[in-house]
């Protein structure tokens, strides 16, 4: 559109003017412009060359103020896919293509052994147990006496609540609301559906409209400390969302018969079981964690990364455990839970070309019919490659335990367990 | 390299013979035509598009193998700067523009912001308090005697089992490795300084060496149960990695004078400070939460995609307390600590381009000089920009409180609230 | 009854026949003798004197078999109380006197200040805000999918299921199952109330019998894993009982006027308040606790002893935090939250001789007027007695810090915070 | 010593002059004369019969104002003995009877059927693994900057903080200091062994001599906030103990035959290997628990009871692991791993009459020779007991399992699972 010449003559004016990076754009008027402006600006405030960033597909018309702000180009991050993963789902059926970014070596070679043993061994059945994102605003009162009128008043009020949230949102619904009292404190834990958005912002949004009836028809005297009062909880690894579930809780599960444990694996139940046992419950319990599990945030990390998921949301949906039984002939059970996936089809960073591109790989781009079947579909297809992720890495480790008898290093292993 | 047809033709007899995605590299023999040759596939088989994913500058002759397989192409997330962010560290010092990538619209400008008062209030003092990578390998032992035993030997030979720990790096030193008990199990926690990489692999590898050495030398029965034991921590959220700290352990803090809080945020100390208390430490606490901040994970991951870290480390990275205190005249101190921030500007997928560019936009590509210094520059920028995040998120809150007397929406305290 | 000669007789015949100690009863027909016999078996056996713990008022016809077995004679406790306490509850109204069983000394004069600094201030507002006990058995299905089947067969069979449970007692009410699934298995957290009695022992036999029914009538196939699950959670400290209550969960409060601090603590509100936040709050985080208060476990165990309670219960019985808020004029607001208070004033120990007369002190022993009233009395009392407790010890502290600047040592601040 | 008319009369003087009941000592110069005239206080206010509670063979000149404050006498609790149980530790070797005080019914049956298992077994190995009562105090620095500096000065100083620490105590002896720094704040938790006290007092007062040392003796400036800052952590259940011990950490293992689990419990190893797994490991992982046991506390509670051990401290005490392995021919191995056991032989409540004679039926009562290996002998018997009473409860709960095929209701099965 210009010249590099034209472009330093209008940075430099923008330069005299001091004016900062994030009004660039009401400046130029065009978004795409003032993107590479800054990258300019950057470029000679700091003697760096920012080409690979500026060698982009985004529109920044699309996406500055909706995704980003002050934005500069973009970060390509390797995509690849495992697969295929046979899913038995109630949304998700059929042998599955899994896009994951990562930059991590050997990760997707290992979910890839995983997804193999898994499909041989007629899928991994999945099930959504629950459904609902939350958002938690906190309420000080003057008194625990009034405290608990307060929760009284809600809870007789639930349904004129329900009305103000929902009057925000085409597809959030407002299931319930858990208040939680401490001294004269009262979270209010909001749960909603969602439909096939992930649904932190729908659930803001309508809660705020929810506070804004509360604070408005409470007849006595109330304070909103915080929109968002950390018992949500976003972003932060934390005992409820384990328990009661935030976004998807999602469960997948297999059957792996020890001939598909020797072939893929050369391994055995008991050993697996024992691994597990030792490493992820007690090893975990020992270190004080949330987390039972060997490296879920390994495969959630790389499908958010790929989707347009909130990756920062990595911390809680990763959560979760890892269970398993030696059952008959020797074969392995084995059952991945994830009580707090967060997970979406639409909106958000779904959007994007690159993105919307990965969720077609799996048949779950934009809304599904009806709504929220997408993302459900796209949670056990995460669950299912959760499970083959730790059956792999749990059944590399059990090797490395025989392995160890005779003190040999085995590089294949040692890839494969670095992870975890 | 060659037309459509010609690579069609080329798949009709990949797929006829049956080959995996992952074995197309040796029988095409060029790692970007079999990426190639993978998203056409996909696009055949699925009848989908991967045009987007296919638009990317990263050349998988470097990277296949090293950083990801059966890659298919890039993912690609829009990158932007907040900044002039003044850091007063030991290692950084000077006006910074960190590089964030991330899809969730309105984090940018609102930690833009929390820069802005930072910078204006004399800088983000910041300090690296602890340094050290871990791995830590589960043994079983016969009894508890022969744990206390074998606990014991590792003692006295800790100069051998140093030597063959770091006969494996040029970088990795190892430190000390702690032991923990449980029954008739052993975790040996290993400590390692890793210059400017991360070091998890560095660890890894190391530790391997050593467990080969102890498995091989130790005069008693001992089996290795797994290399690592979940005592790492590694991708989990655990308190181990909390309180005896994984990667930095860094703080962040500034004094905010109330003339910039109010010109700023229109917010008083006393408020931010109130809502800290209330929501990120009471709250949390509720919650069961390991982690007593706002939405440290918001930026720690914003900047973890950006610059090439391990995006799944975002789990342990994301973990620590945000403290507040009134002092003098309204001014407000407030600390971010960050017990487990896990990074390096070495390594993994800080050399892919953009990510490189990202990392030199910081002035911290590739190794520092000495060694690890670089990775304590950027751990130290980090920091600062966590607690740009931290101060916005809680004065828009602490604003909100007051506002909610009045029931009045604001649209941009909601964007901003609802994070975190 | 007979002299220490004839004893021996009977002792060395016994001897002789080799019957256990738990077998004297049905040997001499008669269970205070049985006692007697056991103390004299381990005074000759072991060359001790047991004169002291002989020396009982404990009648073994009325306790051996139904508060233990094996019995030898009884430990004795020194026994206090503290008060008068002004408490303004639901259920306890008017000044009290709290009696305390313990071998630590300055903690009844502790509490003992903190009470009278409270009854000054107008008494402890308490209030009861939950009520219910647990018992969750643990079953194991075939799958995920089965699991979620009898899950719904068990929502929708609750009237049945109640009936089973609440056929097995008098008092006991089942409220609700809360199910939570993990791969294949399934708790279901029974919820009850159980009138005066603490519950447990009733919420079990209910349980038990539900779980019959379960076992009976479910069509599938479905195994017990154990009666208890862990997810109760009994005698543990666990997260669950924080968030959702098991027992009694009961907050006391109170507003003390700066003029009380003043003339009682020589402590100001804000330093108080400091104090909370960065001991309670900030150092149990740090720590990794489920406790966020300074001592509540001294004040529930003294208690528990003193009234017969299930002292194991102490556990989780002294889970809970202390919050507090500088108010106008230097007044301190000030309140202790008790999640899972375990108490009862009928059943179990509550039938001994001084525990019978301990609870009597405060008007709670047996039956309330409705049943349920005397418990939830009595933890109204306890709360108020560890708020007393707590604002005792953080003032101390206050104190404390101001004594610091000039390093003096002062006896009486130390032994005050001895504790906690 | 004086009639009921006289007592009255002296009683109705107190009153008339408004004495409170903790100046009853000092106005009628005989300390068990106070006692006495408090429980007349008591019963004619109150309208209540105290003769229970009155009798008491505590001398309270010995024990008012050092083990309790405002006593009115003692409480009673019920003692039995478990045993003979055979321990195999460093310190204590031989077959034990241990005291147990509790008021909760099949308990100690089912404690003295797991001894009799183990027993049978060969005795439970034991040992102490980590020995140390800690204290934490907190002090705040003006930045980050100066709170790393205070550490190093206090790490530079540690000898001489060491012997002002050691300065207030004969068997005292500072083993280190942990600094754990947050923000601005600095906890430093002081490691002590303690010889055969437990040794909280202890490593209080040394620790308060040596914070004077340091507060007088830094060069900068620096403020105590207090002498506890919640990190040693005293009763609160915390995972610092869990992971870094506090007390001892004390082992208690055994190797059980299967003819001894089918004689004694009529139970496979693999169903109770199962049990444990799916209870204590996933269940209270679930719970959000930091204990994975079934019932340590039931124990704990009732030996610290008997031994006049500071049972507030049941909370930490109790924490730990039950670790199982079936092995070969169905031998189960299992294990309880106690990692913050607080006990001691002398000071506390150790020295009252029921107490020591509950002590001298170990040969623990009083001074070890060298001082530290009684409290160390306890330690171990203590936790060989808490192995036999998990064994019976997971055996109880197996067997449970089976039965619940036929889903009927065995009494004693009830009753022993009714803990935990």
């Amino acid at each position: 559109m210009s010249s590099g010449k034209d472009l330093d003559a209008v940075l430099e004016q923008l330069e005299k003017e001091g004016v900062p990076l994030h009004r660039f754009v009401e400046r130029v008027g065009n978004k795409n412009l003032a993107v590479l402006l800054r990258r300019r600006f950057l470029e000679r405030k700091l003697g760096v060359s920012l080409s690979s960033v500026g060698s982009t597909i985004i529109d920044f018309e699309e996406v500055e103020g909706r995704n980003i702000e002050n934005a500069i180009g973009a970060t390509q991050i390797p995509l690849a896919v495992v697969g295929p993963l046979r899913v038995e789902g109630e949304y998700a059926r059929g042998d599955f293509y899994v896009p994951m970014a990562t930059t991590e070596g050997a990760l997707v070679a290992g979910v890839n052994r995983g997804a193999k043993a898994i499909t041989l061994s007629g899928g991994a059945r999945c099930r959504v147990v629950r459904d609902g994102m939350t958002r938690a605003p906190l309420f000080r009162l003057p008194s625990v006496a009034d405290a608990v009128e307060f929760v009284r008043w809600v809870e007789t009020s639930f349904s004129e609540i329900k009305k103000a949230a929902e009057s925000t949102t085409r597809f959030g619904k407002l299931v319930r609301v858990e208040p939680y009292i401490m001294g004269n404190l009262v979270w209010l834990r909001f749960v909603y559906t969602t439909g096939d958005a992930m649904g932190m912002n729908m659930a803001t949004i309508a809660t705020d409209a929810a506070c804004r009836y509360i604070l408005e028809k409470y007849p006595g005297s109330v304070t909103l400390v915080a929109l968002s009062g950390n018992m949500c909880v976003d972003k932060k690894p934390a005992h409820i969302n384990a328990l009661l579930g935030r976004g998807k809780t999602v469960i997948a599960e297999a059957l792996i018969p020890s001939h598909v444990l020797e072939k893929v694996f050369r391994a055995r139940a008991e050993d697996i079981h024992r691994v597990n046992v030792e490493k992820n419950l007690l090893g975990s319990s020992y270190a004080g964690s949330l987390s039972f599990n060997a490296h879920f945030a390994n495969i959630i990390a790389a499908i958010f990364i790929a989707t347009g998921q909130d990756v920062a949301q990595v911390v809680e949906s990763s959560m979760g455990w890892t269970s398993t039984e030696v059952r008959d002939s020797g074969s392995l059970y084995i059952a991945v839970t994830l009580p707090s996936l967060e997970v979406g089809t639409v909106g958000g960073g779904t959007q994007l070309p690159t993105q919307r591109e990965a969720l077609s790989i799996m048949g779950v781009a934009g809304s599904g019919n009806p709504p929220g079947t997408n993302a459900r579909k796209l949670a056990e297809i995460i669950a299912a490659t959760v499970l083959a992720g730790e059956l792999n890495l749990l059944a590399a480790l059990a090797r490395n335990e025989l392995a160890s008898a005779h003190a040999k290093a085995r590089r294949g292993e040692l890839a494969a367990s670095r992870r975890g």
